[in-house]
């Protein structure tokens, strides 16, 4: 049960787990703030949150816990701010889909790691931004994934844990760096392929008639290079390294099929797509 | 109205075609036509066909239509067999991905291109195949492009249109040149994206982790990865050029993207997923 909970960044990460929580009985008062008025005016209208501000040193004042759904670009600005305003008991975590840049944000505007900061990242999310677009259950069965330090307080960590299992969410560990390359691999690389198949068309000259003839199996597969184009710039810039090494991997596997395609090699292409089907079939219904 | 259409390969695409035309009362009799009889028994059981047999050359003896509904490999080698069989009135017409192939190899069948030959390509499908997989509103409000040729006579070509209207369907005519380009880029390339991401994880020693954790986003866009593998190998013998050409485009395209995390050029990668995203927006709905 947490008293006093406040969500800097009121959209669909932030905005789904204030209302799911809401919904569980398991928050008292929730403070939204963000830098958009308008978009926490429409946070208060749709009852995400009870209060609003525009100001993350009021926000965070008697808040016990305090949830950082912003893109990871913002982080330590973000911290920085925060830092002489937060409790002293307060717990602080984030939603970002990268760790090891925000755990290093977040130190450098401590001067530490602070033992009441859990980082933590929830696998869920749509293409879809803002507060408009939240509902209670994003997370329902879902992972969250936190990745504590050996700094953090266990009590905290376990803060955490219940308020995510709250939102109807199954909590699990890792260690931050083999959440950045399995995100890397299963997260920024699809977005990548995806934003960079539709620019890739969209810079052709018949691009209206090209997207004129796309089935339902394009419009699934480019669904996500509808998400936030400011997230995603931040996630390529703080993962920079897991998803260089996820692409070039990518691109060498491609480059097989590439050259089976050329070469005419049918087997091969039966092979591959076999095994992706069998794979695709087994792990990812 | 069709008195007897046969259909050679009652799968997806031809079973949803069998029903959708016994559901608008615009077919009298169907004759299902395939390799595998119990995928015949399933579809005489879902009454999607009124007969059955593997015997193509009885299949087609006494149809006013013929539709090919195979995997576009086994194009030639089928019109080869129907052709002595065939009424003279019979139009026939196909389903394939690929069009300039499949006139190829009727060509190379017949001697000549036949006047009652309409290539057609349904804009349509999901990632299920089998007749146990079709349902009567594939089609509905979708494209279906016809790619007649020179020799093509008007005729057919109209019978073969209003077939697919009664099924619900949009049609609308282009060059067989066209209309392999178009695909290539908006249907070949993603799948070949898709079987490539999903084998590449599939070949990693932790793959089983990997897709653990993989969300939404990457099942969608995923989801083409568990299409028929026989029908994509065949696709990409029979359209090699056009997805090669297409593929080239792609990663070259993603080099900049990749070029772009590398070098942490913010203002590229804003530019490039904020063009992809309103593209998508605007385009893919």
């Amino acid at each position: 049960m947490i008293e006093r909970l406040c969500i800097i960044g009121v959209g669909l990460m932030g905005g789904s787990l204030a209302l799911a929580l809401r919904d569980a009985g398991y928050v008292s008062h929730v403070t939204g703030c963000g830098r958009s008025q308008a978009n926490l005016d429409a946070a208060l209208k749709l009852n995400i949150i009870d209060s609003a501000t525009t100001d993350p040193a009021k926000a965070v004042a008697d808040a016990d816990v305090v949830l950082l759904a912003v893109p990871v670009g913002q982080v330590g600005a973000l911290c920085k701010t925060i830092r002489p305003h937060l409790q002293d008991s307060a717990v602080l975590t984030d939603v970002g889909s990268v760790k090891a840049d925000v755990v290093r944000q977040v130190e450098a505007a401590f001067g530490e790691i602070p033992e009441n900061f859990v980082p933590g990242h929830p696998i869920a999310g749509t293409e879809r931004s803002g507060a408009e677009a939240a509902f209670a259950d994003l997370y329902k069965n879902r992972k969250v994934l936190l990745t504590p330090l050996t700094q953090t307080s266990a009590d905290a960590v376990n803060q955490v844990q219940a308020m995510w299992q709250a939102a109807g969410a199954e909590v699990e560990q890792m260690s931050v760096t083999h959440h950045d390359e399995i995100l890397a691999t299963t997260s920024h690389l699809p977005h990548m392929l995806a934003f960079g198949l539709v620019d890739s068309l969209a810079r052709q000259k018949d691009y209206a008639e090209i997207f004129r003839y796309a089935a339902g199996g394009f419009r699934d597969f480019t669904r996500i290079a509808s998400s936030d184009p400011v997230m995603w710039r931040d996630i390529c810039i703080h993962n920079r390294s897991a998803i260089l090494k996820a692409m070039d991997r990518y691109q060498a596997d491609l480059e097989i099929i590439r050259q089976a395609i050329d070469s005419g090699d049918d087997k091969a292409l039966l092979e591959i797509f076999t095994r992706a089907k069998s794979a695709r079939d087994k792990y990812a219904q």
